[in-house]
């Protein structure tokens, strides 16, 4: 017999992202006897799963009396299937969101407040709305080394750490981002496994950007990857490329970022705990933080970017994590291509020493490369010229072609790397030298093409900042495979002309 | 012939509260070709009419291709009417964000930033997590005496502003809320108008609470009036008992006040001006403000009462606006009845002398009026005696009753006040004196009962603090005009009876 309170689950096919929402008709009993109104949120109990969610109040053309119906994230958390019947009841009151209102009337938050409040997120006890309201209190450096830390180690507890006994160390290395095309990783993984690192690196998809290494290296093999295959690779190969996602780390990280980026936030504190609680949840002992400076990148100054290194430095001590930050140029894209599949053209060229590699993405491998081995070594950063050479003959060698070879075999094989049905080159409207590059409007040129949605899409740049252009020079190749993208990316690059600055060179 | 981008717009019978929601089909060409997802803020297009909306994504189940769903506000806002052809594309940057950024990093705010700010607010261009995230970055006392009456000043201009060209001086009078049964403005609006003041008073309804003004108004009268309306009854009557929500009077705080309820975020700044803002759209010269402390009220301190009085004050001289503060008792409800119907009641009672009038009400609404007569003739607060002997006149003599009877006249006539279909006295389990209520928790007890949705449903006390009670004596009744809501309410009775603390008298 059916409880109080008791409705028939339907699936809605409606997808509300990360935010769960249920749906109940306006004129049930249940909505006028709990006072339940459009925004209210609500607590939906099926055996021993339960759920909090917003409820949309529904009309009768939308539902049946007698019937809940669930948002595909609802559906998915709640863990149903078939018409299960389930109970409802208001939300209980939500404590921790005390210490949300604590942090926002500036007071230092305990490590179990942030530990409560973490909880809660990752267990998805809270709304947009409300993880809105922590983020854009944090944020404003608003959040002291302490706070960091606590926040880092909560958010590694929110979801799986990674054990790799037969290890003693590992190495790791992430990029901050902001920068199209990008894409140093698949190398200095191949790189530093050569030389005898244990990489199990594992990276996520684009967020906001064109293409996430994860999405370019699916271009290559298989990156969806159990922890056991995640094993089984690293022990083959003495390092994988994985996509983060399949494995939970962090996964409390996943649903503030998809936050902070709706409200175009991003907060010193809340980036740190964000990629140190990836690579503790990953089980680094060491990683390379890749910080690119730039008018158009992420961190747009040295100052900001020498701050960011302290945190990233006193957090990582504190949680027993060795890293090492390198600041790096980010005035332009890096590498030729941009979307999975025109970056993975790049890394295979520069892996198999092509004549018309990018250089600029091979040096900053390598550069980049040394470094980490240095930072192996416990050698300063200031001096890597010998690790440099190291890293080069790995890769001039063609050794680093036969590790990435090897990785890529053990995680199912090197794929044929996929062709846009659609390119069309876009050209100079005048002479001149390419002074400047946006990477935003870049990244968005890109992304307008179909990437990374569809992995061929995307750009191929023909001139970096220097390089003389003449009167209806190509200045970029557009991938994609509809005529639709293809055109709105065009017209997107006809009313943004100036995201490439074209001039007398100084 | 339909345009690129182009789709028949259809209501999908789904209440979504203040944010409009957009429903596309996933399949789609414009999802593909846009890079559309779950979540992304899209602006819609149809005549001159434009609106931002959040984006579903749905499955064909839902939705034919071709077609646009548009949740309740969001067809609304657009003014359609059938199915008209919409245009769709990508949101454009909201510049004032980056105002609310600066806050978040703890700057101060021009007052241009806040004007654009609330400008795009008003206009629905911010989603709610947008808005949660302004509220968060102001709250915790973020908000300088400047910044609060720009505030002020933009929340005005988003809406109407009356004008009463006849009038030199408007009062009015406002209780920052929290106290159930609290229902004194109707008893002082016509004790002051009898007494020459013109109050063309607007109300609110609830947001939280059992009852707003509006609310109980509207069960003795129609409180749903035009301007046209609201200026023949203060021309007849010398004042009105209105609901300020159908004259659009700053507008922009009503969609800020339902994010900060959504958090339970209670920003002084905020407050300051969601008041002052109200007051001066309704074109008021004068207003009193009643502000009552107490452990369980809004404000718990006299020291955080005299730093929202500074505050109001500040603010209503920078505008213009001439203010009183009044702190009064917060430790208990006021009156005997919480809900439309059971203030109602107290309401008449205390304006026809009615021996069993509860005399807390009667007293309060004796002192506020003289409060705001002395602010009229600009006398001090501290002694109002002789006010106070004057407001008392009027009421004991009829007076009153009788300017408020030409009121509801004016404003259609004096309804008689519903009766709800249940009652159930709730009594004591133990014998002793009550020492104390909890407004909050007594407040929701009135909300299950199905105040104020249902005007008869609420509470009626059956004491006081100081008052002897024995073993099974009646606490208070409960008033519904469901089986189901009576129950509920009379369960949460059982599990929260400490929200009546009995005891021994100190």
């Amino acid at each position: 017999m059916a409880e109080p309170n008791s409705l028939t689950a339907v699936e809605m096919g409606i997808d509300t992202h990360q935010e769960p929402v249920v749906f109940l008709r306006a004129d049930s009993n249940i909505c006028r006897s709990e006072g339940f109104k459009a925004n209210t949120r609500i607590q939906v109990q099926w055996q021993d799963h339960s759920i909090i969610a917003t409820l949309n109040v529904v009309t009768k053309a939308v539902l049946p009396l007698g019937k809940i119906g669930f948002s595909q994230i609802a559906w998915r958390r709640m863990g149903l299937s078939g018409e299960e019947q389930v109970t409802i009841c208001h939300a209980p009151i939500l404590h921790s969101m005390s210490a949300v209102r604590k942090k926002i009337y500036g007071h230092e938050l305990t490590e179990q407040e942030i530990n409560d409040i973490i909880s809660d997120i990752s267990t998805h006890r809270y709304s947009d709305m409300q993880i809105a309201s922590f983020i854009s209190a944090c944020a404003g450096d608003r959040l002291n080394i302490a706070e960091i830390t606590a926040l880092t180690r909560a958010m590694v507890k929110s979801g799986k750490r990674l054990q790799w006994h037969q290890y003693t160390y590992l190495y790791d290395k992430h990029c901050i981002g902001g920068i199209p095309g990008n894409r140093t990783t698949p190398i200095l993984v191949a790189i530093c496994s050569a030389a005898g690192l244990t990489m199990p690196k594992t990276s996520s998809r684009a967020i906001t950007s064109p293409s996430g290494t994860a999405d370019t290296m699916e271009v290559l093999t298989t990156v969806r990857m159990s922890l056991a295959e995640m094993q089984e690779t690293v022990r083959h190969a003495n390092a994988c490329l994985a996509w983060g996602g399949a494995i939970n780390l962090s996964p409390a990280d996943d649903l503030l970022i998809h936050i902070e980026h709706a409200l175009d936030l991003d907060g010193e504190g809340q980036l740190v705990a964000s990629v140190l609680s990836k690579k503790i949840a990953a089980g680094s002992t060491h990683a390379l933080i890749d910080i690119p400076v730039g008018p158009t990148a992420k961190v747009r100054t040295q100052h900001q970017a020498r701050h960011l290194i302290n945190m990233f430095c006193k957090v990582a001590a504190a949680l027993d994590l060795k890293v090492r930050c390198i600041i790096t140029s980010g005035e332009q894209a890096i590498g030729n291509g941009i979307g999975p599949a025109q970056e993975a053209r790049d890394i295979l060229a520069v892996l198999q020493n092509h004549e018309d590699a990018p250089s600029d993405l091979r040096e900053r491998a390598v550069f980049l490369s040394a470094q980490l081995m240095a930072l192996a070594r416990n050698h300063p950063h200031d001096d890597v010229s010998a690790y440099e050479v190291q890293a080069r003959n790995i890769l001039t060698s063609g050794q680093a072609w036969e590790q990435f070879q090897r990785i890529c075999e053990a995680q199912g094989g090197l794929k044929t790397i996929p062709e846009a049905r659609y390119q069309l080159p876009l050209c100079t409207d005048h002479s001149g030298t390419l002074l400047a590059m946006d990477n935003r409007r870049l990244a968005r040129l890109a992304k307008l093409a179909g990437a990374p949605g569809s992995p061929s899409a995307g750009v191929r740049l023909h001139a970096k900042i220097g390089t003389a252009l003449g009167e209806g020079q190509p200045l970029v190749t557009l991938y994609a495979n509809s005529q639709g993208e293809l055109s709105y990316a065009a017209s997107y690059f006809d009313n943004n002309r100036d995201l490439f600055m074209i001039g007398e060179a100084p």
